[in-house]
């Protein structure tokens, strides 16, 4: 018998490492301090109006107010089919398209489809603080594969090779990356999908960031590039990160019928339909034009080379140009051990405390993504707040 | 190493039963047939006009278009503890609220909080068909506690007591109850948290139908009741059945602080925030008026004593009145094995899908709650179709 007070599976549970910090920079900007934050991971613009209009106008239909189907409004799952078509060249039946309480939902749905007590998952490492949970909470094993800015934050066959096991179910993919802003170019994501394909690996690859990609930079869809692996293949995406809409919730999964029902299953009780007005604004951003995430892109863009040229200056930090996604993600391990006015931090997450308390800068330590040594700096922030919040790293640390 | 295609745990869930009913009957509907559905278990009428408004003014704010803090609005959290002391006169902490996209997820998220594996859950039945498979999902046990229309379909202190094990971490208790429209009264309600304080058992206390009662029934809240089990009990609410607002996805769940950060945890991960659209519409319900439901139950009022009454027409179905709830649920084990035009229905399953079949109304059988012999039929529907479904049914059935 189990004599816990609560479930030690869930009690285990950190709470997500990037609100944590976004909490606390948000505790000292109440106290009165004027901190400039590169915690958060979301635009910093407004959801376009077009989308909007039709998110207020879809409250005042009173089908919206009843339940609908787990799996999503029949518009929606189509647009999404579509969507899919015209941005990555992949077919899909709307029916394997199942509409989640955002990217998250879909994450932790795919997750729990696949994985089973025992299963080993294989975790590109730095990885997204969402991606352990859901595996542990299925009973599975994340299994780390580190990468470094030495081989551009990607994993490669090899190494993945070599992290497989006869327990190894799944890989979660992601391309671009969040934290890293890596991009795998064509050719690996065609080496990996075929690798997984012929170990029968499943792949969760999550599209998320398919829009934000810089210079000669390109996504590519690991199911087209490699059809071979589609009968394993659960592809992540959703609307907030290219229509500037985390608040909304909608994110989506699709892939082979029999895990798309299981998820679809398990949804029906977990959360049942999502809230049927967000689904009619995710309606409105699918089914609508590109040119919201085109105009981010290019703010992001400029911020992405300013923050870029600017970490460049801080002697013993590593930045690699980000390629998608909008997070930097610098090698901080040279400053680690050093005096910042009498400040010797050892880690990566003293080194962003001590930013958060000298210089009123937030950052996300690696620790936060399973790894040493490395910092997350977003930069879906303003033109001035980003100059001004890494003049201050630099003034903290020592530009030249 | 498991083998699996896809996770066994996950591929063993059945789609919500009363889900695949309205399906049925969609699917008949839109073949042409005028379908009466008794399926429905949601309001048949729209959200009020104020809280829509306020939901339309919130898609254009766009703080509503970023990440909110995982709990909650603070503003909402700190509506729903003002409404849970209006309501049930309980004091609760706006920090121990959970705002969850809908009841089910509060549901969800109250069992995964609290249950490990080899629990065991006590679940009387007739149940709401989402009860048992998070508590699966857990690991635990759902240990059905058996009720009948004899008992008023509310299990007793001796039935649990003969139920307890050494293994027993908790209760739901539900009342007004989904499926049966049972009302605990205050005594019994009382009696029943005591026993829980006295062995330690959690309980689980769904009260999202506390504004639906009938008569001289009364929503009495448990841990109001019985304070000794407050530091082991878990109100689970939201705005669906109160405010006809089931299509906007908006529950929540209140308890000791430890059980409500464990399931805000698992949510940061699982889902994150809910829809601040949604959120904002919630608080507009919550924080105004009854007016709209006082409205709605003189409705459902008059309707459950039309369906009780042209129900009670059926010679071999016994219809206990129902006391709460939209829902009558009427004991038909006596019209087992008997011909209606050569049809021998010998499982209520069977009845419903006579009853769908030769008089195109859907009704849930007992078997979607766990018990057998039992239907269940919404009053959530306009009167003039509530005659017509039942006197389709008493002309299939056989009327007096």
């Amino acid at each position: 018998m189990n004599s816990e007070r609560i479930s030690r599976r869930v009690g285990a549970i950190a709470p997500s490492a990037t609100l944590a910090v976004t909490a606390k920079a948000g505790a000292l900007r109440e106290a009165g301090e004027r901190v400039i934050s590169f915690g958060a991971g979301e635009p910093d613009f407004a959801t376009p109006d077009h989308i909007v209009e039709a998110a207020a106008a879809a409250c005042r239909d009173p089908r919206n107010h009843k339940y609908s189907g787990v799996g999503g409004l029949p518009e929606l799952r189509e647009a999404v089919a579509a969507k899919t078509r015209r941005d990555s060249g992949l077919e899909v039946d709307p029916g394997d398209v199942l509409i989640t309480n955002g990217g998250k939902h879909a994450v932790y749905n795919a997750v729990a489809a696949v994985v089973d007590a025992g299963d080993e998952v294989l975790l590109p490492t730095p990885y997204w603080t969402t991606y352990p949970e859901p595996i542990a909470l299925s009973g599975g094993v994340a299994v780390p594969v580190q990468t470094t800015a030495a081989n551009g934050f990607r994993a490669g066959v090899e190494q993945l090779e070599a992290a497989r096991t006869s327990r190894t179910k799944a890989l979660v993919f992601v391309s671009p990356s969040n934290p890293t802003g890596a991009v795998y170019p064509r050719a690996e994501i065609e080496e990996i999908g075929r690798w997984a394909a012929d170990h029968g690996v499943w792949v969760l690859t999550d599209e998320i960031y398919e829009h934000l990609t810089y210079g000669g930079a390109q996504h590519h869809s690991m199911p087209v590039v490699a059809p071979e692996v589609g009968e394993r293949c659960i592809v992540l995406n959703g609307v907030a990160k290219t229509y500037a809409m985390t608040g909304w919730r909608v994110g989506w999964m699709t892939g082979p019928s029999d895990a798309v029902a299981a998820a679809r299953n398990l949804q029906s009780h977990c959360t049942s339909n999502v809230c049927n007005v967000a689904q009619a604004a995710a309606l409105a951003a699918v089914a609508g034009p590109l040119d919201a995430v085109v105009e981010m892109r290019s703010h992001f863009d400029r911020r992405r080379r300013t923050m870029h040229r600017l970490l460049s200056e801080i002697p013993g930090l590593e930045c690699p140009e980000p390629q998608g996604a909008f997070y930097a993600y610098p090698d901080a391990s040279g400053l680690l051990g050093r005096d910042f006015g009498g400040a010797r931090p050892s880690t990566t997450l003293e080194l962003a405390d001590l930013l958060l308390e000298r210089a009123k800068v937030a950052v996300v330590p690696g620790e936060a993504f399973g790894a040493v040594g490395g910092l997350r700096l977003s930069f879906a922030l303003g033109d001035e707040d980003l100059r001004e919040g890494v003049t201050r790293m630099v003034e903290l640390l020592g530009g030249a």
